[in-house]
């Protein structure tokens, strides 16, 4: 389905938020695809806190015959984000004033970072619009900033997240980024490749995922039953290798970095009151949520939907809890594509 | 109000389901009021994960002229549970074998356990009637226990609990101890006094500070507000506190080995189905749920009445969360004096 695989850097520096300047800022992104002559075909996928450029893989739903990406039609882009370990700007890159990796002293990272990043990439592609922005829990977040942020994009989908992340949520990460500070491997974020926290990172990965399913899929997956040859439940020993695995393919300072991007995520900060800053976005929005999401309820996304100008809540039934944004496609490509086939007409 | 604090040892040797066989067992606890002379006037109320005996402080509702306990007509107990650290057998306690406490050699402790420790405490004290047993959470799952346990029980409060623990609050339990079992000074749990595991003790209180609290409860309390002179949002500075508090009054084996029991915690081990196992409790029980507990929510509450021979199911409105057992004491008096009083003057 021509999909390309980008490694480069951006023809323009990359100044963060905080002021940071990147001269030669190096992306990687993935695309399916072709661009129309007017280069307005465009879906943004937007990935999550662990999430990665191959969306075909972590999004195989939207790509199929019934989803939202037809990429005989659509130049579908996923942009891995800055602070990532996935080939953008991030921690593990190195500092040209130093020749080493950054590490912790990686500047700190918001959502609208990672919005703006993504717009100079789409500038050096020379986008002129963009059908789509699609993205849950950390994707949904910039999804909802792109709205208020690029012109060019006429319609997001942005999925199992809220208007601002809420003191909870923050908790929730606070936790998770005091477990890897408290890894003797940690030397505050300046550990070696070889001894890095992996016992912290994985605490915290299994904490997440407790947050990320919902009780009844525990229960239906686990029950009481015991894991042989152990002493511990089944539950117990998923959780384990859950945060075994992240270890192997994630690094610590970018879990931090990405958590703390996450804990900026409030759409009002510098525009006024939510009530202000949302009634000024006025393309179409289907907001949706999960009716058994922990991390971020639905009472967030119907309160979002009914801010915005051009607001629609959908939701989807699932046991899964949060993560069923990544699983319960059938459901997401009824609701994402009536929305987005109902706007097409409106604007094509 | 006639209240004694009891420090002594059972009259018989305890011995733990796992079979370990303590000759002297230390016992601590609290009472207030006087036994009437047939010694059937007995409120025992269990206490919690981190609880003591002093209920009168954590219950205060219930100790006042709208409370379930009058100190003029009832003789009330609160027994320390083995596995704490507040004086009845635990961790810290001296191993007779050693000469050195057990730290992570003390016995796995089950809810099970905790209650035939407590039935020798009422045994020692020649109690013949229990008028009821009220507890929450840890407490609670003990409350229904003494149920299935203990013929003198005429009446249980269980609170803010379930049937049996779930695989999603195994989970919690699971990542709290390992950041304990992460914490450099833990060495398998062989630790010197004044080099405890506090960073991994902190993060497992805050981590469980996120359950007891629902999250509309932290919205309220902190919202977005960041900490004066930090880099921290508020909610980040309270969950430190919050650890910190906890390391400062509680030990961390004494943690691993009640997290562990509320682990074990199951009515129907050993004894049937949960359906057989409830429906042999004949006594009336009000199984007491709270609208936001994320812990144990209302189905779980729900379920145990309605499998119960003589259950009747309450519900707390709260923003509180799991919590709110400790909190909204005004709906706890109602319930609580409600369904004690319509039962004793069915038995009296």
């Amino acid at each position: 389905m021509n999909e390309n695989v980008v490694q480069t850097t951006l023809s323009q520096s990359f100044v963060t938020e905080s002021g940071h300047r990147f001269e030669q800022a190096d992306v990687s992104f993935k695309t399916w695809g072709k661009l129309n002559r007017s280069k307005t075909n465009v879906i943004v996928i937007c990935h999550a806190l662990t999430g990665n450029i191959h969306a075909d893989e972590w999004f195989p739903g939207f790509f199929n015959e019934h989803g939202l990406v037809q990429t005989d039609e659509h130049f579908v882009i996923c942009i891995n984000v800055p602070g990532s370990c996935y080939g953008s700007i991030g921690p593990l890159s190195v500092n040209p004033d130093t020749g080493k990796p950054f590490l912790a002293g990686f500047p700190p990272i918001t959502i609208r970072d990672m919005v703006r990043f993504q717009q100079q990439v789409l500038d050096d592609l020379n986008i002129q619009g963009i059908e789509t922005v699609i993205g849950g829990s950390m994707g949904g977040m910039q999804a909802l900033e792109f709205a208020a942020m690029d012109s060019r994009v006429r319609s997001a989908i942005p999925m199992a997240m809220g208007k601002c992340h809420t003191p909870w949520a923050i908790g929730i990460s606070h936790v998770q980024r005091q477990s890897i500070f408290n890894d003797p491997n940690w030397h505050g974020g300046y550990y070696k490749p070889d001894s890095s926290p992996d016992r912290g990172l994985s605490n915290a990965r299994m904490m997440a995922m407790l947050s990320y399913r919902a009780p009844g899929d525990y229960e239906s997956k686990f029950g009481r039953k015991l894991q042989p040859d152990t002493s511990l439940f089944q539950v117990e020993s998923y959780l384990n290798y859950q945060g075994k695995k992240l270890v192997d393919r994630f690094d610590a300072n970018s879990y931090i970095t990405l958590t703390r991007a996450m804990d900026t995520h409030d759409i009002s900060r510098g525009r006024g009151t939510f009530e202000e800053t949302l009634a000024q976005i006025s393309i179409p929005i289907l907001v949706v949520g999960i009716d058994t999401d922990l991390l971020y309820p639905v009472a967030e996304q119907r309160e979002l939907a009914r801010l915005l100008q051009a607001g629609e809540f959908g939701e989807i039934e699932s046991v899964h809890g949060h993560d069923a944004f990544l699983i319960e496609f059938e459901q997401l490509n009824r609701l994402t594509t009536e929305f987005f086939n109902q706007f097409r007409s409106e604007v094509l």
